[in-house]
């Protein structure tokens, strides 16, 4: 066993290509421990240098997704959709897309994550509605897709352990930033969770873990190839996070802001981007059930937005609420949501323009405030948070109100008002425009 | 501590250079066990990719030497001289080296290895001397050097504690293979060996650890510059390994081909290593000790060879054998060393020239009749081993012998027949002639 190994790792570091056979038998020595962490390290190691071809990649994603549960999800009717950020701030999109979708016809049996670091996480945004549990077992999830169309819950059993030891190990040996291993590891949980089709939102900027527009769409590319090459279908958005998404960062700014969007309104930018992924879903959707789903860009726009114009998506998230033991009247009174005892103003420094945000600093401005975690232990404060009066590209005049912290501790609003502010970059003079799609991957 | 280690990774993967202070805490990490072998491993994989610079690879090599015991000549009079092979098969020139240099006045209390896989180590080939020991206390070992200025004893002590330890994660995750991550190692143990004048011969083909020349030259640069940065003065020969050197194989053998050159006589190729090395540490000693030693390269070749033919360095090889317990009467009565109870001969399948050896082959077969060790733990017979009668670039008849097995166990001798025969390949061209000395690096 022993020898192998190093000779995995020797073929690795001498950029030579892994069989579909060597890469199992690898997966399955992380997975029952036979394998000792400094040889996985050092493997690990050579591929941030080597890389890894499609073939390998493909069979790492397939090996770790079979290395626990893998969910079932083919007696629920119809397609089943799912979707996917690469994290960011802002990011209230799954609150759209998920509903919108639903009612539109595709199945969203949904596991999502939790937020870590400057990055918000759906089922922590959940869980600022009064009652709204995330913990449902596997008979009750069924039950509520059954009824609703849409269930959205916490990740439970043994998915993916092996990429849970793989990515343990990767956080500290500096083999997090590799296409590949970034690939496989997000990939392996989406094929784990079920579903037959998948959207991808592959943020790219100063608060996305792909800082570069080229990285985002390697990313992007990789994580695509992967899910058809295993016979799911599957898109990519390249879509900014060069600053915040919409106006709100914090969990229950961020579902008021979603509900806005669902009843018309809300930020553009969230808007747009809920709408791009929530089409680009039907459409794969249609892929799998040509008739049953808009098949056209402007088809599926044009079902998203009726979907939202006519309140069905709202009715959605408000059945999924109820249903998964949530107050729905506090996504229309939204002061039954958690509120902050106080709101202090952040006001401009000087005249000019904003010409950029650090947008991980906004983040992790927020994340002082209480309203994300920096360990998997700490514990979050739904009621706080961050909301923008201005982005990047705004003019700005000395003394106005750039932002609001909502927080109920005066200390750190002023602490958190000095790192908000390092954040920005105010300048005379006004920045390029920047897209907020970059394109899609198919 | 753990975060310190996971940027240090960080850095060698972004290719930056590592400061001292760095190093020494990552040496220091290995030595007390406080990193743990997967961050150590990555790292490892790390340099074999983007390498050392000078002054890392002499930071990691004097911190290393400094982790444990460093072995302090400065009671001992004159210059204290040691010599390094990177080993190979049938290289027995510290046997010769040592004595004729302690003729010529350095002082040589020299520390050596065993052997392992196909190749040999000189603590193993004194050790077929009946009676001699390598293992001396550290007061014994003082008064043979001043009695007769020579004194080759086993690694003992806590040397280079962090090497071996690096060294054991290296051999298990497939970093071996890295010039600084080789060259520290080796210059480590040097160091700590504590002579102020120290010749490397660097051996390059298919018998050596460098296959290649370019290979072999830059890691006697390497070890140079190392040696030299830490004060001592060094060079490096850069020798063949394309076949074996002399033509016996095995430790009463080569113990005999020793002395047959100490003598006067012995093969052409390894008298003519053995004088190259050893004027050139002459010439090392003259450069630490102006005029007490000849300094140009006729001059130390005539005075090395003036210490054979006139019998003292043959005399020194014989005090320092009844020094260290042995019976000195068995290097001029070869008898008396361990004798296999059969030779057999192996003869040539055809008729034409040897083109070419697999030299480390050649070494395995030696290792097959018990000449030497796969594992650290297996003990070796001293009796076997065997005699070239025919090198590359000789020609064979069909039938004619080309070896002689030395060896008690017939069944042996027929598996390492075939053995032999493999490593050799019989063409009817004559291959082009291979330098023996490469040339020299100081």
């Amino acid at each position: 066993m022993q020898m192998n190994m190093i000779e995995l790792i020797q073929k690795k570091k001498r950029g030579l290509e892994m069989t579909p056979t060597e890469i199992d038998w690898l997966v399955a020595g992380v997975t029952d421990g036979s394998l000792p962490d400094y040889q996985l390290s050092a493997w690990l190691m050579a591929v941030c240098f080597n890389g890894m071809t499609d073939a390998e990649t493909l069979e790492l994603t397939m090996a770790m997704a079979r290395s626990g549960d893998i969910v079932d999800l083919s007696d629920l009717p119809g397609v089943k959709g799912d979707k996917h950020s690469t994290g960011g701030v802002g990011d209230k999109t799954t609150l759209i897309v998920a509903p919108v979708c639903a009612a539109c016809g595709v199945t969203m049996a949904k596991m999502s994550g939790r937020g870590l670091g400057h990055t918000g996480g759906t089922v922590d945004k959940l869980e600022a509605i009064p009652g709204f549990t995330t913990s449902l077992d596997a008979g009750r999830f069924f039950e509520v897709v059954e009824k609703t169309g849409l269930c959205v819950v916490g990740q439970s059993g043994n998915l993916t352990p092996a990429d849970k030891k793989l990515y343990a190990l990767r956080d500290v040996t500096a083999t997090v930033e590799s296409l590949p291993l970034i690939a496989s590891s997000i990939m392996s949980k989406k094929l784990a969770a079920g579903a037959d089709c998948i959207v991808l939102d592959v943020k790219t900027g100063s608060g996305a873990f792909m800082k570069t527009t080229e990285d985002a769409i390697a990313l992007a590319r990789a994580m695509v190839d992967i899910g058809n090459g295993a016979g799911r279908t599957c898109a990519a958005l390249v879509t900014d996070m060069e600053r915040p998404l919409g106006l709100g960062i914090g969990n229950s700014l961020e579902v008021c802001e979603a509900v806005e969007v669902l009843r018309g309104g809300g930020p553009e930018d969230l808007r747009e981007v809920s709408i791009a992924l929530a089409s680009a879903l039907l459409r794969l959707a249609a892929r799998r059930e040509p008739g049953s789903f808009p098949s056209g860009v402007e088809e599926s726009e044009a079902a998203v937005k009726k979907a939202i114009s006519s309140g069905a998506a709202f009715d959605r998230l408000r059945e999924m609420v109820r249903a998964q033991g949530g107050d729905d009247g506090a996504l229309t009174d939204t002061s039954k949501l958690p509120r902050a005892r106080s709101v202090y103003t952040v006001v401009s420094p000087s005249d000019g323009y904003i010409y950029s945000m650090d947008t991980e600093r906004v983040g992790m401005a927020s994340v002082l405030l209480g309203a994300g975690r920096l360990t998997q232990n700490d514990r979050i404060d739904h009621s706080t948070g961050i909301v923008l009066a201005r982005k990047t590209g705004d003019s700005v005049s000395k003394g106005e109100v750039i932002a609001w912290l909502h927080t109920s501790d005066e200390d750190r609003a002023k602490r958190v008002e000095t790192e908000f502010l390092k954040a920005l970059t105010i300048l005379r003079e006004r920045p390029e425009d920047r897209p907020l799609l970059f394109g899609i991957v198919e």
